[in-house]
């Protein structure tokens, strides 16, 4: 992307609303803009990381042998009448009538339509399990939305929900949800820790949620060291999906030791911890997977045949992640006072190249080369800015390295580069800036 | 994808409501599902499909150098009321209010919104001109919804908005746009034919709408041979966006040749066109777009400064390809008696490996090979039904090929490979058929 002509309107004053550093920065570089009260456009640069954390989250699904469909926004009163949530969810569910006066809404969650599709298409314990997700739009009409997109009314949510024949089958569908999170968090560079939940709203028996650690976090959360030691990607530690025996494995490591948020912390069994090994932080909710058995199969009259050909209720869990609420959560993770600091794996763009002379030949051919060798995986900064409106856009956009080519060093073939996380520097000819790149 | 567990709930049946082949055909592959009256739930094989057209859709839109954004569902009233739209657009808008009395809309198109953040950011004739658009469910509250996915409440639609500083430049990106278009549809394998078109509620000057050739389409349409012999892909026929005089060839190319609906059939033009160069045919429209000048900018207050330092109200097309609808055009477009016959851009899968004796190692062991090489780009038929039940089920689904392996030829080292389009078959090893695939 050329600046000149891309869509990033960046701010360099600090919007009075954002009252939380993702806000401000997503708003101040050119992420997002508000268009009603929790409701937000995505522009360019926001919508490549909002992708990018689409991508991931598809992947490790798909990896755990998830399957993606896509439910639609609006969906039928007469689903949640049948569960009987219709009239439990209250003012946070989006009521709408349609032109033939029918009773819609706007879908905050989708147990109902998922129960539904399933009793119409499985018959047989023979096609269990299933786990079914879907990556799409949500409403929840906050009464008092903030934090940008942290706490927005419309919100992409990745939400999945799995279908066993029997408990033993829930619990290790369950079991493989909470890899798949694990290992999905840690792709995006998130110190993500399971925590022991209340079931909520949707009722049910196990329920954890996912905290990642984050200085400017929601919650106070307290765990054991060992959650800083693992490892979700590496063959290590349990990260197949395959086998009953390494999800066994696996749940007990995340469960075994201690962690919660400061509404569930036990002082008793903190002191159990050795001293050496507690942690404390901020946190900040990212996901959260329930086990709640037959409540919609038996409220929807859903079964299947078993092997002794009776009819079964099938034994359900959800599985949800906040993928646009990641965003900031990233953010809040990952910024300093400059902007923001972008995990390689879902930067908007690998590398910002800043054009310290425009209409310099050499500047401009060098800069041309690197952005053309970049192939799509770079902005170049080709605005007639002074230099420091530059170097500042570019600490504000976080984009991992910054190519920094001036005149003198464009003659003598080197090229500035600069890490975003770490702020260190150095000359380099433009191969090795692309190679580092990579 | 295995078929065993995968979510695919063909039907033998042909489901009464629907009244078209793609509608039918999708819902008997297991493509999608209704969920209320003109709304659909996306199931695996459907939604591969949608995504498939979808990334074909940007691809060519980025070619074009269109920035991709993403703009709520959900839009505020007050923008409709600043355009003059609010009560215009009848009950085909579905009206919300939120739990603060606000009035709130599913939004059918996006001119006020794009506008507004347009206004918000962009300050200067410099950095003209922007094409912005975005991928993203509307709804359209239809008083007879039908036809499946073709005329559906919940819709998936591409909308690109063009911002230039005058009616040079806005024909210059309607001109893009156009080639866009006819590029995109001819990647999707589908003869598109752009014809003039009213105007209609957008309002405006100039507008073409792109009709694809369908024998079930909804309109007869008249055109000349010429649209059959043209190739926007290849260098040859001025398919570059770059160039202007290149864009005004394409555009002579595309306006000089006969092509009318029969709303707009003028028997004057048709009888200068020489009788063996004259071709009728059924259509189907999948694409419109747009030149409406300042009848966005000056009602909502939006100007740029302009190089003399005066304010100029920037000149705007809109560019709408109907997604969802695509895959009930394409299938209209490709099916026969026995089902869909997929291009291959944009089938759900390149192949399907249909094992005729689950249970025999050699076909087994065959069939898991070929799976493994094809690398998530197979649906493998693993389930213990007759050989004629998978035939039926593969033809039906349409992948573009079938890998067809029974005890016999397995023993032999020997696989039949069917051509789904042209019936054509050949034994062959196991990887001539994977070159074949490719």
């Amino acid at each position: 992307m050329r600046l000149s002509h891309g869509f990033v309107p960046t701010l360099k004053e600090t919007p009075s609303e954002a009252q939380i550093a993702s806000h401000r920065l997503m708003l101040r570089a050119g992420l997002v803009r508000q268009t009603s009260a929790g409701i937000y456009a995505w522009l360019p640069l926001g919508l490549r990381v909002l992708r990018n954390i689409e991508r991931i989250v598809r992947e490790e699904q798909d990896i755990a042998g998830a399957q993606e469909i896509l439910m639609p926004t609006i969906q039928p009163a007469e689903l949640w009448r049948e569960s009987g949530r219709y009239d439990d969810y209250g003012k946070e569910m989006l009521r709408i009538r349609d032109r033939h006066d029918r009773d819609m809404l706007y879908g905050p969650t989708n147990e109902e339509m998922v129960t539904d599709l399933f009793r119409q298409a499985v018959k047989s314990y023979r096609e269990l399990p299933q786990i079914l997700y879907h990556i799409q739009w949500k409403f929840r009409d906050e009464v008092r939305p903030r934090f940008g997109v942290m706490r927005g009314r419309e919100f992409l949510m990745k939400d999945g929900y799995s279908f066993d024949l029997d408990q033993a089958g829930a619990v290790l569908s369950y079991r493989k949800m909470m890899l798949a999170y694990m290992r999905t968090f840690q792709r995006m560079g998130l110190k993500a820790i399971p925590m022991e939940a209340d079931t909520g709203p949707i009722g049910g028996d196990l329920s954890h949620e996912f905290i990642i650690l984050a200085p400017t976090g929601e919650s106070q959360v307290y765990f054991d060291a060992a959650f800083e030691e693992m490892d979700y990607l590496s063959g290590a530690g349990g990260s197949s999906h395959e086998k009953p025996e390494d999800l066994d494995r696996f749940f007990k490591q995340m469960t075994t030791h201690y962690a919660a948020t400061d509404e569930k912390h036990d002082a008793a069994r903190w002191e159990q911890v050795a001293p050496t090994r507690r942690r404390e932080g901020r946190g900040i909710e990212v996901g959260h997977i329930f086990y709640f058995g037959t409540r919609y199969t038996k409220a929807m009259n859903t079964t299947v045949t078993g092997p002794d050909g009776k009819l079964v209720h099938p034994e359900m869990g959800s599985y949800g992640i906040g993928v646009s609420r990641l965003v900031g959560a990233v953010i809040e993770a990952g910024h300093d006072d400059a902007g923001i600091i972008w995990p390689d794996s879902i930067a908007p763009y690998k590398a910002a190249i800043i054009n310290l002379k425009i209409g310099d030949a050499t500047c401009d051919g060098l800069c041309e080369t690197l952005y053309a060798a970049l192939n799509g995986n770079a902005v170049y900064d080709d605005r007639s800015d002074r230099a420091g409106a530059k170097f500042a856009d570019a600490d504000l956009m976080g984009h991992p390295w910054q190519v920094i080519v001036g005149p003198r060093g464009a003659a003598a073939g080197k090229v500035e580069l600069k890490r975003r996380a770490t702020g260190e520097r150095s000359e380099v000819t433009p191969e090795e800036a692309l190679a580092r790149i990579g």
